[in-house]
C-alpha cells in the first residue's frame, strides 16, 4: 500500500460515523488470526478451530443440539436460510422496509421466491400486521393462485436500529405458530443490542423463539462472517450443500471459525456492543440536549437526527456520516453509525460539532 | 482458542499434504491487516486499498480499463460470473471433470443454467471437442429444442493440475470467436500456474484470450478471496449488482483488497506460487525415482501418484493426503498438495517416507 | 359425459355471468378445427395454418416483420416474455394490481425476478408514477444495490376492465424510453377493449407503442391460446427456445394457429367483442337505472357494481358472479363479466332480477 | 383458412409418417368439446368435466384417492412435476437419451436443478446403473459439495419406443426405495404402450410403482394435453400452486377435461393406441422381410430403420419421415412414427415405397 493510498483512506481531521465497517477487525480477532496462522486444518468448516466457535455459540444460545454454520455476509445468509426454508410455491413475509426487500438487488426473488411486504413501524412487523396478511390471504377464494406466506424475516436491531420487546416477539412466535411459519431474525448488528440496556431479548430467547437466526460479525468485530443458528437442525436438511450451491461455503471455513471462536470468549461480543452503546447514547444525548428531533426510536448503535440542510453543509467536511432520507425541503435525516472501533475521543469531538 | 483446541487442529507428527487451504494467509498478508486495520474507509469495495490492489492487477494483466471486482471465493465466482454472461437460453460448455460440472453442489444449474459436459483430457478441453459439440449443435435441426453453448469454461491449472499451453489456448479462443462464445478461467490456483517453469500463459496473456477469468487468491495466500478480471468491462454490465444479488459483496471489500494488494505487490503472488512448485517438484522427482506412476501430467501444486494399498495404510497415520479415486483393487491414486505454506523440510520428511 | 355430469357443469335455471371463460370456443373456432382435423402438418408452430394466422395478425397490427408467437395462457405468456426480456438484475414495473403482481402464484418471481409495484388508479398505471418510481431508484445513491426497473407490464383492458387513452400510452411510451425500459402489454381481454366505442388504442397503435404484447384468445373465443407479438423481432433473440424452455411449446402448435386464424378471418375477433360489450353495456345501463354505484370506470366487458349484501343473497341462486371485494360492513363489489357467448336473453333475464 | 394455406398444409400425394402429432384430434374428442360447447362451467379445473374424467383415470388406475391434474404438454409436466418433488439441492436421474436432459431447452435447469445422466440401453435406465450411480455417489466423501439424486425419471415408451418390463420396473422401484428416490415416468406416449402387445405395464400397475406420472394426450388422440396422475397426493402438497406458478393452469381447464373424459370412455385410450401398434408392426414387418435392420428394440409406435442414403434421397419426396441419427457414412437412422391418425391404406402405401 503506498503513502498515497493510505492517505486517501484515512483523513485524520475527518470523523467516521457513517457505517459500522469502515474499519478491519476487533484486535483480539486480528490477534487469534495471526497466532493460529500456521497451523494446520482440515477445510470447509470441518476443523476444530470452527468446532469450538460453535461448541462456544450453542453454550450462549443454550442449546446444546443447535447447527450453526459460518457464512460471509449478511445478504448471503439471508438468501441460504430463506431459499432453504421456503417450498417454491411460498414467499417469506418481511416489513416494506426489510433489508431482504430494499437493499438485496433481488437476492431472494434470484431464488425464485416473492419477498411479501407487510408496512412496517419504526423498521418493526407487528404480530398484528402479519396475521391480518396472512388471514385476508387464507380467507381470499382464489390463494391457491397466489404466493403463500411461508416465513417470516426480522431483524434486531431493524434497520432503523430499533428492538422488538420479549412481548412483541412472543406474538410474532405465536402468530407463526398459527400459520405454521418458520421464525427468522436477522442479526447482522446483533451485538449492538444485546449490549443495550434496553434490549429484552438475550441470545437463550432467540434460540427459543426463532426457527433460525443469524449471529452478526461483519459489522460487531469480525474482518466477515455471520454465525447461522439453527436451533432444531432438522428443520433444515442438508443446509450445508445448499451452502455450497450458493457459493457460501467457504475454503478456509477456519478463518471464520477462529473468528467466532474469539468473538464468544470472555463475552468479547457483548463487549464489542457495549462501547458502541455507549458512544451511540454519548451522541442521542448531545443531540437532544441541543434540541435536534430524532427519527425512529433507535436505542442501539445508529442514530437518525434531521438536521437543517445549512448545519449539515457545515459538517459535511469534518464528518462520514450517511444520507437518509429528504425531510423536506429544509432538512434531511442523516445517520450517525458507531461500532467497537468508534472512540470515547472522535465522539467528544463530533458532540463539539453538532 | 484454549490449548486444547490447538491440540486438535495440530498434530506435531503430522505431515499436512491434503490441500492448499489447511493455513491461513501469507504472513506478509496478515500484517498488511494489522497495519491497516483502524484505518477507515468507505464499504462494498469502494475504498482506496481495492482501487491500489484493481490498480496493480490491471498493471499486471496489462490492460489499464479491465474491471476488477473482489469476491470471496471460487464457486461463488463461478456462479456469478457465468450467471451474468449467459442467457437464460444458453448453458456453459466445461469438461466433465470441471469444478463446476461435478463439485460446486448444482451452482450453476441453480441460476438456471445447464452444465453441457464434453470429455476432458487430463482435466483439459480441447478445442477440436468444443467444435465438435457446437457443430453438432448446429447441425441439429431440433437444436432451438435444446440448451445452446453460450459460453466455454476452463480452468488453469485445471482440476488435475495440468497446464494449458499457449497454441491450445488460442485455439479454444478461435473456437469460442466462431461460436460467439465468451471464454472464461478459473483461476483458482493460477500462482501455481504462473510460477510453474512449464506454463506459457502469463496474466497478459489471460487478459488477450479470455473475456473474463478469475486470480485466485483463498489457494493462494490469502485468507479468502478471488479478484473477478474483466478486460472489456462493457461485456458484462451491471457486474455489481450481480454480485450483490449473489450475496457476494461484502461490506467489508477493503478486506479483500488489503489482500490483493498485498498479493500483488512486489510479485508476491509469484513468489508463493514458486515456493510451492518447488516443494511439489521434490516430491514429483522422488515419486518417480521410487518408481511410482504419476497419473495425470501435472506440472504444478498438485502430485498424484498410484500407491499400492498396503503402503498406503502404512502412510496414513504420518500424512494427511486426499483420496483422488480407486485406481484398481490394489491401488489407489491419491493426491498430495502444496502451497505457500509448505516448508522444504516437512517436504523432505514426507519424501523419507514414500 | 354422462347425463349426471352435463347436470351438474349446467344448470338451466342459472344465469352465467362470474367470468368470461366458462363455455369452450366461438362456433367458427370449434368449426375451423373441424374442417382441419385430418390435414397433416409439421409440430411446433412450423405449420401453414400458424403461418397463415401470423400473417393475419401481422397485418392487422401492420408490422410486416412482426415476430408472432402462440402460446397457451396468459401466466404463461407473461413469465416467458418477462424473463426473456429482463436482464438477471432487472425487475418489472407493475401496478400492485396488475394480474403478474397479485394472482400468477409467483410465476415472475418464480423466474428470479422481482416484480416493482408502482399504486395503480383504477387498475393504470400512471407515466408519472412510473417516472416517480425510476427517478427515485437512480436517485438513490445505493441504487447498485437495488432492483433496476428493466420493464413496463400494463394490461389493456386492465384488471378493473378500465382503458389507457392514446395520451396515457404515449406518456408512459416516452417513460419507457426515458429509462430505456421496454413496454409489455397483456392483452388478455384484448378483443373486449378493440370492441368498445371509448377505446383509442387499435392493433396497429399497440404495434407502435409496445415493444411486446399479446393478443388474449382463451377470454376472447378461443379455446385456449394467446398470440404475443414482437414488432421488433430482433429485440428478443431465441424467444423460441424460451418459450420451450417454459414448457410452453405446442407440439400441436397448429391447433393454437387454426383459432387464430379464424379469430382474424372477417374480423371475428372483433365481432366477439362488440358483441360482449353490447351485453356489458345494457348491465351498466340498467344498474345505473336502478341507482347502483360502480366501481373502476370500466366500459369494457367487466362491470362492478356494489350490491347491499341482502339483496346480493337473493342474486346468489340465480346468478353465477364474481366476488370481487368487501365494500363495507353492508356491502359488497361483485363482477358481471360478459363475453361473446353471452346472450342478449340471459342479459336481459340478468337485467329483470336486478 | 384460404386454399392456398389448405395446399401447403396438406399434400395429396404425400405420406406422413414423421411423427405422432401430425393432426387434429380423434374426432370422438372434437365431437365432445363440440357437444359441450356452450355449456357453461367455472374455471381452473373446477369444473365437472375434469371431475369425471378425474374420476375414470382413478378408476383405470385404481387409485381412488389419487390426485389427477391436466396440464397442456409435456414438457411443462415434466418441469412442474420435477421441480415441485425435488428440493433445491436435489436433481433428477435421467438416461442419457431422456427427453429432459437433451430436447427440453434447459426447462429442468431452468427451474434450477441438475439433470444427473445415467447412460441408458435403448433408451431405458437399467436398475443397477441407478443404483451404481447412487452408490458412487453416497460414497464419495464430498458428496455433499455435489447435487445429491433426488428422484428418477423414466419414460413409457422411451424416447427409441421401447418398454420396461415389470421385471425392470419393480427393480428400479427397489432401487428408488432403497435410496428415498421418488420414480416418474413420462407417459407422453403411453396409449402406444398400453395397446402393445409386448406390453407388460398397466396403468394399475404404474400407480402402484410410481410415485407420480403422467398419461399423455397431446401424442395419444387429444389436441393437447397430459393428465399428471399421483397416487398420493400428499407426496406433492400445493401442486396446484405449483401448476399455476409455471404458467401451467388453464383458465379453461374444462377443454383438458373434456377430452380426456372422452378419451378414458369406452377404452377410446387404449384403441387410440392399438390402430397405431397395427400400422407400426405392418411396416416392421415389411422392413424386416427386406432386409433393413432396425435400431432400438420398440415395439410401439415408433420405429427405426437403417436406410442406405440414396434409397432415402428417392424416399423423401413421397413420405414425410423424421431424420433421428446418421447411422455411417453410407446409411442413415431414420424415425417412421405412427398415431391413431394412421391409416391403414397409407401404411401400405408407405410399405409398397420401401
Amino acid at each position: 500500500m503506498n503513502q498515497n493510498t493510505n492517505d486517501r483512506a484515512e483523513n485524520s481531521s475527518m470523523l467516521y460515523f457513517a457505517s459500522d465497517y469502515m474499519e478491519g477487525a476487533h484486535p483480539l480477532v486480528l490477534k487469534a488470526l495471526q497466532d493460529t496462522n500456521l497451523m494446520h486444518s482440515s477445510g470447509y468448516g470441518t476443523d476444530p478451530f470452527c468446532e469450538s466457535a460453535m461448541e462456544k455459540i450453542r453454550t450462549a444460545c443454550g442449546v446444546k443440539d443447535a447447527a450453526v454454520h459460518f457464512l460471509a455476509g449478511g445478504t448471503q445468509a439471508n438468501a441460504v436460510v430463506i431459499s432453504s426454508v421456503l417450498r417454491p410455491y411460498q414467499g417469506v413475509i418481511s416489513a416494506d422496509s426489510g433489508h431482504i426487500s430494499q437493499h438485496e438487488a433481488g437476492a431472494i426473488e434470484h431464488t425464485g421466491h416473492k419477498v411479501l411486504t407487510v408496512p412496517g413501524y419504526d423498521g418493526k412487523l407487528s404480530a398484528a400486521d402479519v396475521d391480518s396478511f396472512c388471514s385476508t390471504f387464507y380467507n381470499d377464494d382464489n390463494h391457491d393462485h397466489m404466493v403463500m406466506p411461508g416465513m417470516v424475516y426480522i431483524s434486531h436491531p431493524t434497520e432503523s436500529g430499533t428492538l422488538y420487546t420479549l412481548a412483541e416477539m412472543k406474538e410474532l412466535r405465536a402468530v407463526c405458530d398459527r400459520y405454521k411459519m418458520p421464525l427468522y431474525l436477522d442479526g447482522a448488528r446483533l451485538a449492538y443490542a444485546l449490549a443495550c440496556p434496553a434490549n429484552e431479548l438475550t441470545l437463550k430467547d432467540l434460540a427459543v423463539l426463532c426457527d433460525v437466526f443469524y449471529i452478526g460479525g461483519t459489522k460487531c468485530g469480525a474482518l466477515y462472517g455471520e454465525a447461522v443458528v439453527i436451533p432444531d437442525p432438522g428443520q433444515i436438511p442438508h443446509f450445508f450443500t445448499m451452502i455450497k450451491q450458493h457459493g457460501a461455503l467457504m475454503a478456509k471455513g477456519r478463518i471464520l471459525g477462529i473468528q467466532f471462536d474469539t468473538l464468544f470468549t470472555d463475552d468479547l461480543y457483548l463487549q464489542i456492543g457495549r462501547s458502541a452503546i455507549e458512544c451511540a447514547d454519548m451522541i442521542r444525548e448531545a443531540l437532544k440536549d441541543r434540541g435536534y428531533s430524532l427519527c425512529f426510536a433507535s436505542p442501539t448503535n445508529q442514530v437518525f437526527p434531521v438536521f437543517d440542510n445549512r448545519k449539515l453543509a457545515l459538517l459535511q467536511d469534518k464528518v462520514m456520516y450517511s444520507f437518509w432520507e429528504k425531510y423536506d425541503d429544509e432538512h434531511t435525516v442523516i445517520r450517525f453509525a458507531t461500532s467497537w472501533a468508534t472512540s470515547k475521543e472522535d465522539t467528544q469531538t463530533l458532540i463539539r460539532l453538532l
